[in-house]
This record gives structure tokens, C-alpha cells and sequence, in this order.
């Protein structure tokens, strides 16, 4: 606009200045161009790898939500590194610790966090095995004495002109470590108990950002947060209205797949194995019987008579995790745009080729895991006891004399309905 | 010493100025006096409630926690406050969320933490009224929504100008709920446990606090660690073995009362009360038969015949428990004095008059409650589960096939050790 009106007053270096305008232009469309034509490629790249690894089990999409927690972890404390103050500090180099405490605190809060997983997931195999099983007892007692050596070494590294900036740090990893690892672990778990509880979720996010940026950039008008501008109500509308139809469609062609809605029983099984199990009781099919008005209505609209409309229980969990994909999981993405604009970095690191750091794409995903994660194991998650469950109960809580006095009873028990016990 | 060698060469001022001194010194001396008699008027205040409250039951104590955890963080957070940059930012007045979202996160960390205790505890009330059972089913789920609540809340206040500061003080508030509200949490766990879990490391803390200071004083030359020049290797070491004389004492001292060991079952029961309960297997006194000689030398020594030694495995809890109350709890105070340092404060308030804040006071309790917590929980804790109460799980909640590869699964293991099992 400036220029538009600068144009009348001066005509006379018009010319010159616009078509360097439009070298210039040119230039930076191509400049776009190549940047879509990049992120377009490795969305597909992405979306590729993503499936692929899907297919081939649990122990892959295991291994790449640690590949994604861990470049993660590694653009946010990048972020922050100890710089010395004065030249005296700055000869005697670089604070050698800091590094080395990020990654031991890292190390540590991923062996407890995984160790938790198998220990809870695989009990029928860690609690079958008495090696397994004494590590299993004191797995927290390690991961806190592990933990507490790094205290240790924390407290012994402060050195007088570097502190505030160590406890600065000693902060930042602390919150990172509570945001992301143990985001990526309950993420792990939605996993463990069925592939689905991580699909759709990660889907639905990926879909309303889509979606929120296919309304925004031909409805958009509002803005909606002012730190981030390219954002717009209309699209924040339209995202939302879009995910929940993906989600009923998306959510309702997965479910048909034993792969995806069993809870993992072994580590080593492919889409390919054929898994098998008793389906948690929300993915069974309901008939709804419609109201008579509504029954009259749409069986002369389908000229066939309909009673009854199917669904399951699931499709209103699909309902709900819609709902907070769209409404409150893009809080983490605005919550990462305030973070880079306040210390004025345009994306946290380069991992992926026209997508920026790996966080920026992740932002979302580790707020709609936990309350997955959440949601589930308050709202869905069957409390029957398992074989592993009771196997735990019984190595830990009896001697060996009670072991196998309880042996000789379920036997007798087994036996007294009839069924032969052979061992 | 610099006034020292002042002296020597100009030796006519040295009257007005040594007696000016002297005036000082006494006034300094009065002053010192003064709040020594304070602190430890403050000191025996502070054992008679906690004594007082000790007696009259464990509700009493959980408050107590509570109202310390509350001081603390008032103490911590109020260390961070938003400052506006310009004075265009003053005139718009402070941000007026900070504090408010700072107690709100600390409502929402502590009711997740206090129902989990409750949950844990009391399954016994809670589980046998259906109202409270929904309400204990979905604790996890209302605690993460709350959560939730305030973490948008957080993103919405975001104020440009702010930011880096916003950011720093919601890292800063997790940093301390994850320090002090979550070991808070560990704290009333072990009240709950048994009142001795708690009183006895406690006092092992406070014990090696005053032996460090005693020992300290009459013998320390060699300081210990840079930023709290007070401290002294001597005062360590005497510290760590009058701390482990002390707690084999206190501890065979309070292990007599069924009132210290039982856990609680019914919060509103005090000392006089006269509880009982079966004890803990780890308070059972058994006998070690002495080596020969070593009987010999002891019968000699004290002319009867000495031929067992009494002890409980208490006692080497005991012992642990004050190495790590003198060699690792220290480490507390230490990351606490250079924080103190780092930032340029000598206390972190004035809630304790000599004493200065609580958080001064609190410092090594935390990393101890922790560690007392996963210590107990991991080795000591009997899993009271008996063979009826298994046996009813597995005929409620296993089909016979469960039940038939459950008895696979535990002839496996207990055979892995080495045991025949014939039935």
C-alpha cells in the first residue's frame, strides 16, 4: 500500500523498480514453489514410512515413536546451552556437564518409562522368568537411584558464574523431559493396547491441521491467535466439522482389523500374522431402533424398510477424540508457535526436509497421546484380570510352600469340573 | 586481614576506629545472640507441635505436610514474578493470570495427588460405596481435564512482550510442583504407610543437620562444597556416623509402638487410641547365633553367656536409610544453597522467625520423603495378597483355558528355580 501511493508522486523509477520487483517476485515464487514441491514430497515420504512401519508390528511404531521423542528432545535442549560470561570463564571452555546431564536424565527417564511399559504390558513373560522378576521388583528403586546420581552430578557441576544458567537449564530439561518423554510414553502404551488407540488419534491431528489450513486459505478471514497470524477461526470451524466426519469414516475402516484393535500379546507380530483376539466390547456392532417418525422417514427416502441403524460404542469414543483434536490439541501447536516467537526462532531444527524440526510437526501429537492414553484407561480399558496380572500376584506376594499349595488347589479346582489337568 | 596490616602503618587512628569497632562488634554480638536465642526458641516450638501433632494421628500429620508444601511454594514461585519491559506494558498493569494460574495448577497437582493416595489407601471406603467408586474410576480422567483446562488457559494469556517471561514462569511452576507438591505426594504416602516411615527419616534428616553443624564447629577445617562455605568435610563425615548411631537408636525406640508401625486404616485414630495390626514382618525380632569366639570374647566381657544378638530387619533399613539421610539428602541443601546463591537470595522467606523461610527448612526433607517412599515400596512393603484371595481371582476372572496356561506358567517358574513340582 505504500508503494501504491508513493507510484503517483513519483512515475519516473517506476519501471525499473517494478520489474526488479518481479525478478524478484519470480524469484521467490520459485523460491515457494520448490519449498511446496519439498514438503509435498516428504509428506508423502512420511505418510509412506509411516505405514509401512504400521504393517510390520508394534516393536517398529515403538521405535519410531523413540526416533521422534529423541530428535525432539535433542532441537529442544539444543535451544539452550551454557555460555560463559566473562573471558576468564570463557578460556577455561565450555561447561563440559551440561551435555552429558541431558542426555543421563534422558537415559534415565526412558528406562524407567519403558521399563514401567514391560513391566505392566508383558507381564505373562517378565513374571514367568524369577531373573526378570527380581528386576522387575526393584525397577523403580534403579530408576531413582539412577536418577539421584544425576542429582548428584548436578549439584557437583554448579560452578560459580555458570549457575543461573545451569539451574535455567537443569529447569528446561526437567519440563522437556515431563512434556516429551513422558508424552512419547503414554503414546507407547496407546500402542500396547492396540494399534488403533495411536493410529486414528495421530490421524485425526494430521487430519485437522489439513483441514484447518484447506478452510483457512479459502474461507480465512479471522484471525485467531495473534501469535500466530496465519491462523483463522474459519478455518479452526471448518477443521473442526471436517475431523469429526474423518474421524467417524476413518475410525469405523480401522476397526474392521484384528491387527489394529488387539492389545499386543507379543512383541514379534505383523499385519501379515493373522492376530486373533476377544475384541474390547466397544468395537461390537449395536442396532439403534429409530423412533417410528424417523424409521417411516427414511425408508421412504431409501424406498426399503429401516428400523434400525448399526453402531458400536466406539464411534462415540471417535466422536469425543474428534472433538478434542480439533478443539483443544491444537493448543500445543499455538503453545509451540508462542514458545518460537518469544524466543524468536522460525522452526525448532531442520530433521525433515520442508517441514522444519521435527517438534513443529509433533507439537500437537504428544498432547492428543496422553489424552488418549487417559481417556482410554479411565473410560474404555476392560479391568479384567489377565493370566500375566495374576502371575505377578503370585511370584511377588507367596513363598514358593504357598506356590505351590495354590498349585495343588486350582488343580483340584479344574479337575472338579471335570477337565483333566495335564502338565 | 586486610585491617591488619592497615594497622601497622598508620597506627594513629587506631583508637577512635578499634573502639568504634568494638561497638560494632558488640552490637553485631547482641544481634547474633538475639537470633540464636530466637532460632532456637523457634527450634523446640517447632518439636513440640510436631510432636503434639505426631500424637494426635495421622490426619493431623497430612495437614501438616500440607501446610508446608503450601509455604514452600508460595516461597518458590514467589521468586518469579512478571515484570512489564516498557512503560507502555506498565500502564497496562501487570499480568494479572501469573498468579492466578500459578495456584491453579498447584489445585489441580495436588487434587490428582491427594485422590490417588485417597484411591490407594482407603480402597476399603472407597470401594465399597458405588458413588465414590465412579468417582475414583474417573479421578485420572477429571484430573487430566483440569489440567487441560489450565494448560489452554495458559496458551490464551499469552501477551506479546510477555512471553519469554510467561514461558519461563510455566516452566518454573512444573519445575517446582514436579520438586515439592509430587514429593509432598510421596510424603503422605509414607505417613499413611506407617507414622514410622515418616517421623524416623524425618529425624534422621533433622538429626544430621545438627550433628553436621555440632561437628562442624569443633572440629571443621576442610570445606566441603564452594557455594556454602559453612559446610566442612569434618562435618560431614562425624555427621554420617553419629546419624547412623542415632538412627539404630530411634529407631528400635519407636519400632516398640504398634501406634508408629500399623498402617492407618481409619484416619481418625490417635495415639491413645490403642490401635493394633499384625506387623510388618521387618519389626519381628529374631536372633543372629555369633561365631564362637566372638561369643567367648562378649561372655567374657560381660560375665553371663552372651550367645545370640537380637536385631530386626528393621535395623538394616535403618542403617540405609541414614547413609542416605547423611550422604545423599545432603545434596538437597546443597542444590538448594546454590540456587540461593544463583539468584542472589539469603533465604527463601521468613516464615520461621531465625529461621527464614521453609523452604530453608524443607530442603533435604523432600529428596528423603522420595527416597524413603520408593525404598519402602520396593523392599519392603508386604504385598499382602494369601492364597484364598488369588484363588478367587483367578476362578472370578480366567476361563479354564487361563487357568490351564496360568498353572503352565507357574510350574515353569517355579521349577526355573530349581524346585520339583509334583502334584
Amino acid at each position: 500500500m505504500a508503494n501504491g501511493n508513493g507510484n503517483h508522486v513519483q512515475p519516473v523509477p517506476e519501471k525499473p523498480e517494478s520489474s526488479a520487483q518481479d525478478a524478484e517476485k519470480a524469484k521467490e515464487k520459485a523460491k515457494k514453489r520448490q519449498s511446496f514441491l519439498t514438503r509435498t514430497l516428504w509428506t508423502f515420504i512420511m505418510i509412506g514410512g509411516f505405514i509401512t512401519l504400521l504393517l510390520m508390528g508394534h516393536a517398529y511404531m515403538i521405535v519410531l515413536v523413540f526416533v521422534c521423542q529423541t530428535l525432539v528432545y535433542r532441537e529442544v535442549t539444543a535451544l539452550f546451552s551454557l555460555k560463559p560470561k566473562s573471558a576468564d570463564e570463557q578460556a577455561s571452555g565450555r561447561d563440559p556437564w551440561s551435555k552429558t546431564l541431558n542426555w543421563y536424565f534422558f537415559a534415565v527417564a526412558n528406562y524407567y518409562l519403558y521399563g514401567e511399559s514391560i513391566i505392566h504390558y508383558f507381564k505373562h513373560v517378565v513374571f514367568s522368568d524369577a531373573q526378570l522378576t527380581g528386576f522387575a521388583m526393584s525397577h523403580r528403586f534403579i530408576s531413582f537411584s539412577l536418577y539421584t546420581l544425576g542429582f548428584m552430578g548436578f549439584v557437583m557441576s554448579l560452578k560459580r558464574g555458570y549457575l543461573k544458567q545451569q539451574f535455567g537449564l537443569f529447569c528446561w530439561v526437567h519440563m522437556t523431559l515431563m512434556l516429551i518423554v513422558v508424552s512419547s510414553h503414554f503414546i507407547v502404551n496407546n500402542i500396547l493396547e492396540g494399534m488403533i488407540w495411536f493410529w486414528v488419534p495421530a490421524s485425526l491431528v494430521i487430519c485437522n491441521d489439513v483441514f484447518a489450513y484447506i478452510w483457512g486459505i479459502t474461507l480465512g478471514r479471522t484471525p485467531l491467535f495473534k501469535l500466530s497470524p496465519k491462523k483463522t477461526v474459519e478455518g479452526f470451524v471448518g477443521a473442526f466439522f471436517s475431523t469429526i466426519v474423518f474421524g467417524l469414516l476413518w475410525g469405523s475402516l480401522f476397526m474392521r482389523y484384528q491387527y489394529m484393535i488387539c492389545p499386543v500379546h507379543d512383541l514379534g507380530v505383523s499385519a501379515w500374522d493373522g492376530v486373533t483376539c476377544t475384541p474390547n466390547p466397544v468395537f461390537l456392532w449395536r442396532e439403534w431402533a429409530m423412533p417410528k417418525p424417523m424409521s417411516v422417514f427414511l425408508s421412504t427416502l431409501f424406498g426399503k424398510a429401516i428400523e434400525t441403524i448399526p453402531y458400536t460404542k466406539y464411534h462415540f469414543h471417535l466422536f469425543f477424540l474428534s472433538c478434542f483434536a480439533s478443539l483443544v490439541a491444537p493448543f500445543g501447536g499455538f503453545f509451540a508457535s508462542g514458545f518460537k516467537r518469544a524466543f524468536d526462532i522460525k522452526d525448532f531444527g531442520h530433521s525433515i526436509p520442508g517441514h522444519g524440526g521435527m517438534t513443529d510437526r509433533m507439537d500437537c501429537q504428544f498432547l492428543m497421546g496422553v489424552f488418549t492414553y487417559v481417556y482410554y484407561s479411565s473410560l474404555i480399558r476392560e479391568t479384567h484380570v489377565t493370566v500375566g496380572s495374576i502371575l505377578q500376584l503370585i511370584v511377588s506376594g507367596l513363598t514358593v510352600n504357598e506356590q505351590l499349595e495354590l498349585m495343588a488347589d486350582l488343580k483340584r479346582y479344574i479337575e472338579g469340573q471335570g477337565i483333566s489337568v495335564k502338565l
